[in-house]
C-alpha cells in the first residue's frame, strides 16, 4: 500500500488536476484526522453508501460540492500551501455540506447555502487556527460547528430554506425512562457502530465498517480508539439512563468517538496513562453531548460535534507529561 | 475643510473644555470608525433628527449623557491619552445610551442605568482591547454588545426598569412568507437607507442621509462601502426570503453595513480582492444577523451589532495577503 | 495563631497524610481566596452546619468526597506542586461537589457524578489557567461553573439523575413587584449575611458567621470586603426592584461578594480608588447575576458564580494604575 501511495504522490506532483483530487480526498480523510487520500476514498464510499441507502443522495453531492468549494476558496485566499495539501482547509467544508443537506430540504437555495457555508468555513478555519495557535491547539471541527450553527439558525428567519429535519423547538423537560431498558448484544453492537458512522452524520452499520477501514489503512491505533471510544460512550450513556433511541442511533457517541481518537492517538502517543486520560475525556464528552442537546432545545439546532471540540480542547490545553507528543498539534 | 479642522485642533490644544467636546464628538464619529469631530456633529444631528421625529427625545439625551459619562470614566481610569483623544473610549458608551433609552421606558432608574452602563463600557473596552491585542484585533463594538445585553437581560428581573420596547420572548418558529413579496424600487431604497441609520438604532431616511454625510466628510470610501454593503445586505436578505418588514426596516442590514465599512475600507486598503472578500463577509453577516435574532428569541433581547462583531473578527483574524493594511487595527 | 500555623506546617512537611489533609483544607479555603488551612476548617464547619441544619447532610459529604477526588486527580496528573499545595486544584472540586448534591437527588449515580465532576474540574482548572495565563489572569471559579453547568444540563437527558432542586424551565417573563416592598433592618441583615453564605450554596446566618470568621483569621480586609460587598449588592438589588425573596435569600449577592473580595483585596492593594473601582464591579455583578438568571431560564440551570467570573475578569483585564498589585494574579 505504501508504494501505491508513493506512486500516487508522484503522479500528483506532476499533475495539477490529480493534486486537486488528492487535496479533496485528504480533506475528507481529515474529518477523522487522517492525512491519507485512501482514507478519503473509503470515507467517501461510506458517505455514498449511507446517503443512497437512506434515500438522500443530495447529501453526498452536497459534501462533494462543499469540499471542492472550500478548496477553491482556500486557493483564492492563498493559504499556507502545506496545510492546504494536507487537507486541513477542506474537512470543515465537507461537514458543512453534509450537515446542511441532512437538515435542510433540497432546493436551489440549498446549493447556494452549501457553497456559501463551504467558502466561509475556510475563513473560519483560518481565524480559529490563528487564535488556537497561541496555545498550540488544533482548530478541530470548531469552524464547521460555528458556521453550520449560524446557517441552520438563520433558516428559521428565511422562507427560502426549510429546516425539515431540524429538531423541534421546545422547553427543557427531564427525560424519564418508562422502564429499565436493556441493551442486548445486537443493540450494543449497533450502537457502537452507529456512534462511528454518525461522525459523518450517517446512521448505517455498513458505512461504519467503511469508516473503520478508512481509519485502519492509515492508522490501526485510530481504528481501535474509535471502537473503544464508541464502546465507552455507549456504556456510559446507557448506565446514566439516556434515551435508548439516542444510544442505539449513535447520537450520543459520535462526539466521544472523535474525542477518543484525538486524545488517544492523534495528539498523544498511545499508552496506559494516555488511555486512562482519553477514557476520562470520552466519558465526559457523553455528558457534554447530553448537555448540549438540552441547552440547544429552545433554539432547535443540533449539537453537531460541538461537545467534542469543547472537551478535547479542555483536555489538550493542560500541557501534561502524559507522554511525548507525537503529532503536530497545530494540524487539524 | 481641512484648514477648519486644523484651526479647531489648535483651539482644542489650547482649551480643556474644547478638547473635552472634541473627544466626545470623535467618540460619536468612532461608532462608524471616523476619527473626526465633524463626522461626530453630523452623526449627532442624525440622532437628534431621528429621536425627535420618532417622539423619543430621551434617546438623544441618553446618548449625550452616556458619551460624557464614558469620557469622564476613562479620564478617571487614566487610560491611554492618544486613544482617549481619538474617541476610542466613548463610542461604546454612546451606543449603550442610545440602546437603553430605545428599549426601556423613561424613568429615574433609566438614567442611573445609562450612567452605570456607560461607565462599565469603558472597563469593558479596556478589557476587550487587552484580549484582542494579542491578535492585533480591534475591539469593535463588542463592549457595547456585552454590557447592553447584560443590562437589558437584567431588566426582566427588576421591577424598577421596564423593557417596553424589547422583543417578546417566545419559542423558535420557522418563518414562512404568505406569498412571494416583491421589493419594489421605493422599498429597496428605503431598506438600503434604513440599514445605514439602524447602525445608530434609528429608522429614518433623513437621518441616514446625515449619517452618510458624516461618513463622506471623513472618508468617501466609507460612505460608498456603507451604501454598497446595505445594497448587498438587502438583496441577500430578500433573496433568502426574510420577513419584508425586517428588510425594509433596515433591521437585517445594519450589522452588514458595519462589516462592509470595516472589511472594505477601515482595516484593508480598498481594491478588487478586498471588495470580494468584504462582500463575502457582508453576505455572511446577513446570515449571522438572522441567526442571532433566532437564537435570542427565547431570552427576548435584540441582537444589536453582535453579528457584525463576530463576523468581522472572523474575517479579520486570518492574516491574508489581500492587500497591505492601511489602518491601525488596534484602534476602534 | 501564626506560631500554631508554623507548627502545623512543619508537621505537614514531615507527614504525607497531614500534607494531604492540609492541601484539602487549603482547597476549601481557596473557594474564597484564602490559602490557609484554618480558613478551610472554619469554612468546613460552616458547610457542615448549613448542611445538617437544612437536613441535607449529603451536601457536606459530597463536598468532602469531591475535594479528595480532585486532589487525587491532580496528583495523578502531576500538576505543579506549589499550586497544588496552595489548594488551587481543589477549590473548584469542592464547589462541584456541593452544587451537585444541592441540586440533584441522592442516589448511587450522584456519587459517581460527583467523582467524575471533581476529576474533570482539575483538567478544566489546568486548561483555564493555561488560557488565562496569557493575560496574567486567575482562573477564578470558571472551571467549577463550566463543569457543573454541563453536568446539570445533562441530567435532563439522563433518567438516572434527577435534578429535583433545579430551577424550572420557562419562558422569560418580566418581574413586576406587587407593591413597594420595604426591606426592614432584620431583612437587610439577613440578606447581607446570606449573600455571604450562598458563596458556598448555603442559606444560613450561622454558617455566614463561620465563613466570616474563616476569612478574618487569614485576612481581615477580605472579611470587611465581603460584608461591604454584600451590603452594596443588597442595596443595589433592592433599589432596582429585584424580587424580595431573591434579595433576602442572598441569591443576588453571592457573586457580588466574591467580586468585592477579589477586586478589593486579593488582586489590588486596598485603597480609595480601588474601593471605588471594586464598588463599580460589585454593582455591575448584581446586574450580571440578574441577567444570567434570566438568560438561563429557558434551559433551567442556576447561574452559579458565572457572573462573578465574567465581571471580575472584565475588571481585572485592564491593567489600570489603581495601585500596585499585591497578590500573584496567576493564583486562584
Amino acid at each position: 500500500m505504501k508504494s501505491s501511495l508513493a506512486t500516487w504522490e508522484s503522479l500528483c506532483a506532476a499533475s495539477g488536476a490529480l493534486r486537486f483530487i488528492d487535496v479533496n480526498l485528504r480533506s475528507v480523510g481529515q474529518v477523522m484526522f487522517q492525512d491519507n487520500p485512501l482514507s478519503g476514498v473509503l470515507f467517501l464510499a461510506a458517505i455514498a453508501w449511507g446517503s443512497f441507502a437512506a434515500g438522500v443522495p443530495q447529501v453526498l453531492f452536497a459534501g462533494l460540492i462543499a469540499v471542492v468549494a472550500a478548496t477553491l476558496t482556500a486557493q483564492w485566499l492563498r493559504v499556507d500551501r502545506a496545510s492546504l495539501h494536507a487537507g486541513l482547509y477542506g474537512f470543515n467544508g465537507v461537514l458543512v455540506g453534509l450537515a446542511l443537506a441532512t437538515f435542510l430540504a433540497p432546493g436551489p437555495l440549498l446549493w447556494a447555502y452549501v457553497v456559501l457555508g463551504a467558502a466561509v468555513s475556510v475563513v473560519a478555519m483560518e481565524a480559529t487556527a490563528s487564535v488556537a495557535k497561541a496555545w498550540s491547539m488544533p482548530a478541530l471541527t470548531f469552524p464547521f460547528v460555528l458556521v453550520t450553527w449560524l446557517l441552520l439558525l438563520a433558516t428559521y428567519g428565511f422562507a427560502g430554506l426549510a429546516g425539515t429535519a431540524l429538531p423541534a423547538a421546545g422547553v427543557v423537560v427531564p427525560f424519564t425512562s418508562m422502564a429499565a431498558t436493556r441493551l442486548d448484544a445486537g443493540a450494543f453492537v449497533q450502537a457502537t457502530l452507529l456512534s462511528i458512522s454518525q461522525v459523518f452524520l450517517k446512521g448505517s452499520v455498513i458505512a461504519a465498517l467503511f469508516f473503520l477501514a478508512g481509519l485502519a489503512v492509515n492508522s490501526l491505533a485510530a481504528a481501535i480508539a474509535a471502537v473503544a471510544g464508541a464502546i465507552v460512550a455507549v456504556t456510559t450513556a446507557h448506565a446514566l439512563g439516556a434515551e435508548s433511541d439516542l444510544v442505539t442511533g449513535g447520537l450520543l457517541g459520535f462526539s466521544p468517538v472523535l474525542t477518543a481518537v484525538a486524545l488517544g492517538t492523534v495528539f498523544h502517543r498511545p499508552g496506559l496513562r494516555v488511555a486512562a486520560y482519553a477514557a476520562l475525556g470520552t466519558i465526559f464528552t457523553v455528558v457534554a453531548q447530553a448537555a448540549f442537546n438540552v441547552a440547544l432545545t429552545p433554539i432547535a439546532i443540533p449539537a453537531l460535534t460541538g461537545p467534542f471540540v469543547l472537551v478535547t480542547w479542555m483536555f489538550l490545553l493542560p500541557r501534561l507529561a502524559l507522554d511525548k507528543a507525537t503529532a503536530d498539534p497545530s494540524g487539524s
